[in-house]
C-alpha cells in the first residue's frame, strides 16, 4: 500500500537547532559510530552544514512523483530524504523541486540518486547531498510513499530522526536519541578542544592519549634505520 | 581504415548560438530524453557552460596521436569530443594541448578518458569534461579517425553536432535536429518561468500540475501518523 | 613483527625543494612514466602543490593507531603516506590529527583510505589526498609499522622517498633518484615552454612535432566529407 | 549498547516452508517489489535456493567476534545476515564458521563483506551470498549485537524475518508478512504457468496482455524499414 | 517519436552462418579491434557462443515494454539486443520472456541491464549477456523504439548488423562488413592454426614473431640477475 | 630503462611444492596477513589452486609486447605475474599465449587487466586469474621490464617470490621467507583440524574460543527479546 503519513512526530526545535554546531563526524561518533550514510553520498557545491528533521520519501525507480507529494507534508526547518526502491543515478530533482522546497522553508535534500541543475541550485543556496550529478529525467507514473521508515544510502532513516549533513556526508540521529545525543556530542567537543590546544602546541597523541605502554605490550619495535653505505 | 574527414559540415553559426541560454538539463529534456553522456563525465573546474559543434576523434587505447592531427580540423567555436576504443583512465591531454586549442578559438573538450594538468587549465580558462583526472601520460603509435561517429560516454557524437555542456555533465544534440531542439528548449523554459513563479510564491506542485486527482484515482492513502503515547 | 624505523634517510633538503616547482605530470613524466598513484586519490581542496620526504605508515584496517605513532617520526617538510593492508573507506584521519602533523610541520597527507573533517582541515590550510570523504571512525587495537615500504594506492613507497601532489594527484619519485630526476623535470620544462609558445600562437603540434610524414607513412587518409544534398 | 537478543520470533515453520517453492524474483514481486538486497550479493556457488528465518549480526567493520556469538542464537533452518557498521571486503566467513553453521542446521549465510574458502564451503554444500570472495582475515577486539535490524546490502533486516536466495540474489519478507506473502506467490505463480503455457505455444504477450491497443493510444508507430538501393 | 521498424534487412542466412566458427576475440582483431561491448557485460551462464541478427530495442529505464513489443519483430535465428536510454541494474528480462524468445527461434539476448531468472533460463538453455543479475521489476508504462540504432554497453549496434556472444563478451559487426570480415576471421584462424602447432612445440613468439631485433633496437637490455650473498 | 632479468634465483623446488598443499587464506594467515592481491582478481574458470615462483612482467598500458619475451625467462613451474604500468582492462592474453606457456611446463598466469579466449584456456587447462575477461586487442610497441619489482593488484612482487592462487584469489609470499611460512601453514592447519572436528560436532566456537568472558568484560548484554502481544 502507498501511504502519506501526515504529521509525523517531530524532536522539538529546541533540540533540532542543538545540532546546528556539531558537524557529521561529531554526531557519528557520539551516537556509537552510527547513522552514517554512504561515501557516495556528497555535497552538490562544498561549505554547507544544516540540521533538521527528516520527511522521508520512498520513490519508485526513475519516478519523481513522489516528492511533489512529499513537499507539501514539509514544514520549515524540515530535511527531505528520497531513497528509490532500486538503485538509480536519474536526475530526480532540479531547480524548480528546489525553489518549491526552498518556499516552504525546507533546508536541504538528500537524496540516494542523481541531481541536477546545480549552477541553479547553486545559486538559490538550497543544498543537496546526492549519489551523483546527472541530469536524465524522471516520469509520474507509479506511486510511492512518504514518511515511511526507508533505507537511503545503507542507512535506515525513520519520519522526524534528526538529519545532519555537511562536506563530511551525512548522518542519521533517531528522533527520540536526539536530546542524549546532542549531551554526548557537546561533551566530545569539550574533550577535543582540550586535546586540540595541546596537539597544536605540538604535544604528541602518544602522550596525551598514554598510548606508548599499550603499544610497548602489544609488541611494537623502535629500531633506528639501517644506515647507508 | 583511418581517415580525417575535412570540412565536415557544421549548424549555422546562429543556430550553435542558439543554445547559449540552455543549460544540459533543458537541452536534454526538450529533445526527449536523448543525448546525455554517462554521469562520470564531469568538468574538471565548475562553473562552465559552453555549446558548440563537435570535431569527433577516435583514439586508440593509451595514445593520444589523433588529437594533435584533430587540432586542424577544429574552426573557432567547435567543442573537441574525444572516444579511447577502448576504456581508459590515461591522460590523454593536458595544458599544452589546452594551449593549442585554445589559440584556434575551441571552446572545450569532452574525452572519455583522463585529463592532467588541472591547474593549469583552469588558469588558462580551458573547460573540460572528463572521466577522470590522471597524470598519467600516453604515446603516438597508433592511427584513429578524425570526424567520425563515435560512442563518447555512451552517447553517439557524429561530425557536426551540437555539444552543450555545463555543470550537469554533457548532452549532444543532432546536427539536423538543432534548430527544431532550440525551439522545443525556449518553449519549456518559458512554460518553466511561470511555474517558477508559482512555486517561489509557495504554490504546490500538486496544484500546479493538477496532480491530486490522479494520485486518488492511483489509491495513494493519506493518513495522520499514529499518536504515541 | 611490527616496527618503527627511525631516522629513515630522507634526501637533502635542496633536493626536496627542487620538487617545488613542478606538477605532478611533469614529475611522472621526467622519472619515465613511473610513479602515480591511482586516480582514485583525490585533494580534499584544490589548489595545493606540495613535495616532501614521505614518512611511510602501514595501518590496520580501520585502525588508526599507526598514525599516532608516526607523528613522532616526522620532520618539518615531510609528508605521511598511509596505507591500510587492506582497502578500507574508513576515516582514519581527521581534524585533530591534521593539528598534530601541522605543528610537527608536516606538509600534508596522503592516505589510501578515508578523510574527514574536511572543513576544518581547510580552513587549517592542511591538504590531503585520499581515496574518499567518510566520517567514519576507527579504531585503534591493531600495531602496524612506521617507515617500510608500503604499497599505497598501487604504488610502492619507501620511506624517504620524494612525494609531489597537486590537483592532478600523487606521484612518488624514489630518494636515490631524486636529484637526477630534478634535472630531467628542469629539462623537460625548458622544452615545454619553447612548444607553448609557439603553439599560444597558433602553430600546429603537426608541425612543431614534425608529425605529417610519419602519419602519412602509417597510412592516414584526409578526405573531405561527403558534401549533402 | 551491544546486545544479544535470545529467542527472538521466527514464523511458523509451516509458513517459512512455505517459501521452498518459490524463487527470489517471485517473492520480491508479490510483496510489491520491496526486499531485494543489492545485486552485488552474489552466490559463491550457484545452484541453490534456500529460505529460513533470520538471525541478524551487526558487526564491526573488519571484526567477526559476533558471529561466533550469534552461531549460539542459532536454530536448525535459520539463516544467519551479516552486515558490517562500515562497508568491507575483507573475508569475515570462511570454512571453520560454515562447519559451526552447519552443525548446527543452519541454511545459508548472506554477508555484505566478503567470504573465504570457498573451495571447502562448496565441498561442505554449504551456501553463501557474499559482496565478493576475498580471502583477507579480521579480527576479534569490537562488540557488535545479534538479533537487532540491521541494513544489509540496502535492505532492512529485522530477526526473524525470512530470507529467500537463489541464484538471482536475495529478498526479505518481513515476519509478520510472510503467510501473506505465500499467497500472493502462489497466485502469481499460477497465473505465470497459463501464460508460460501459452508463450511456449508462441503466443506474443502483445496478445496475450492485450497491449497493442494501448501501444497505440500511447502513438508507438510502426513502419517497414527503408528500402535499400 | 517511438517507432518499430518492421522487416528491417538482415544479412544472408549464410553469412550469418559463417559466423558460428568464430570466438569473439577473432570477429574484434578481424575487424581491426572494433565492435566489442563494455567488459562488464557477461553471461549469466557459461559455454555458449552464437551468432546471428540483431534485433534492437530502446527501452526507458525500468520499463521493460518494448521487449514485448520486439518479439513480434524477432525471426529465427535473431539475437534481442536491449539498451535502456539510462543506465539501469533492474531486471527487465526473465523466464517468461525467455520462453517467449525461445518459442521464436531467437538464439540469445544482449541486454545492458539486469536479467533474472538465472536457473530457469538456463535450464532452458537460453543465454544472455547482461550487465548484471538483479530480479527487481521493471514497469509498462512509456514507449521506446525496436529496430532503430542503439548504443549497447559503449558499441554502437543497428538492426540487422551480427551480433557475436561467447565466454569473453560480445561483439557486433556491421551488416555490410559481416561477409569481408568473415573473410578476414577465416584468414586470421589459419595463421593462429600455424602459429599455435609451433607453440604447442615449445617454439617461442619471439622466434616465430623475428621481435628480437625490433627489441634490441628499441634499447630492450638483457642482465643476469645479481648474485645473491 | 627496459630491463630482462635471467636467471633470477628461485625458492628450491621442495620448497615451493610444499605449499602445494595450503590455501590462499592460509598463506595469507601464516604469514601475519599479508601478501593478498585486491579481491577484484578471479579465476577465470574454479576449480584450482596453484603455487610456483614468480617471473614477473612490467607491461605498457594496452601492449603485450614483454609477455612474448618473458616467456624465455619462465622454467617449469613457474607464474607469470604481469602488472601493467597504468590500469586496464584490455585482453593482453589468450589462447596462443597460453599454448606457449603451458608447453613450458608454466602452471597459471596472474595478471592485472583483461584475459580472453575463456573458453579455450579452460580446455586446454591453463588456469589465469584476472581483472577481467575482455577481448581487446592489444599492440606491440612498447618496452616493458622482465623480473624487475612490480606491483599487482595491490601487492609488491619481486621475481622468485612464491605465488599461490586458487578460487579464494592470489597472494605472494617472498621468496626467503617461504620455507618459514610453510611450517606456519603447517602448524596453522594443524591447529585448525581439532577445532574443525570440534565444531563439527556442535560445538561452539565461544568456547572452544574461551570467548565469554572477555564478551563479558567488554560488556556484552544477552536479553529475551520482547514477547509479543
Amino acid at each position: 500500500m502507498n501511504i502519506v503519513f501526515r504529521n509525523t512526530p517531530r524532536a522539538p526545535a529546541a533540540v533540532v537547532a542543538g545540532f546546528a554546531e556539531f558537524g557529521v563526524a561529531t554526531v557519528h561518533e557520539a551516537q556509537g559510530r552510527t547513522g552514517l550514510l554512504a561515501p557516495y553520498m556528497r555535497p552538490i557545491f562544498s561549505g554547507n552544514r544544516i540540521c533538521g528533521s527528516a520527511v522521508t520519501v520512498s520513490v519508485a525507480p526513475c519516478d519523481n512523483w513522489m516528492i511533489h507529494v512529499a513537499v507539501e507534508q514539509c514544514r520549515p526547518g524540515d530535511i527531505m530524504v528520497v531513497a528509490p526502491t532500486s538503485a538509480s543515478d536519474a536526475g530526480y530533482f532540479g531547480e524548480l523541486l528546489g525553489q518549491s522546497l526552498h518556499a516552504h522553508g525546507v533546508k536541504g535534500l538528500v537524496i540516494d540518486a542523481g541531481c541536477r541543475d546545480i549552477r541553479e541550485l547553486k545559486e538559490l543556496g538550497f543544498p543537496v547531498w546526492s549519489r551523483c550529478v546527472y541530469a536524465q529525467g524522471t516520469v509520474k507514473e507509479t506511486l510511492g510513499s512518504v514518511n515511511t521508515p526507508v533505507v537511503c544510502a545503507g542507512a535506515l532513516v525513520n519520519p522526524g530522526d534528526i538529519i545532519v549533513a555537511d562536506d563530511d556526508g551525512v548522518c542519521v540521529v533517531p528522533r527520540l536519541e536526539a536530546a542524549a545525543t546532542i549531551e554526548k556530542c557537546g561533551a566530545r567537543e569539550q574533550k577535543e578542544a582540550k586535546v586540540r590546544a595541546r596537539l597544536r602546541a605540538g604535544e604528541l597523541g602518544l602522550d596525551i592519549y598514554d598510548m606508548r605502554k599499550r603499544l610497548a605490550e602489544r609488541g611494537l619495535v623502535y629500531q633506528d634505520a639501517p644506515s647507508e653505505k
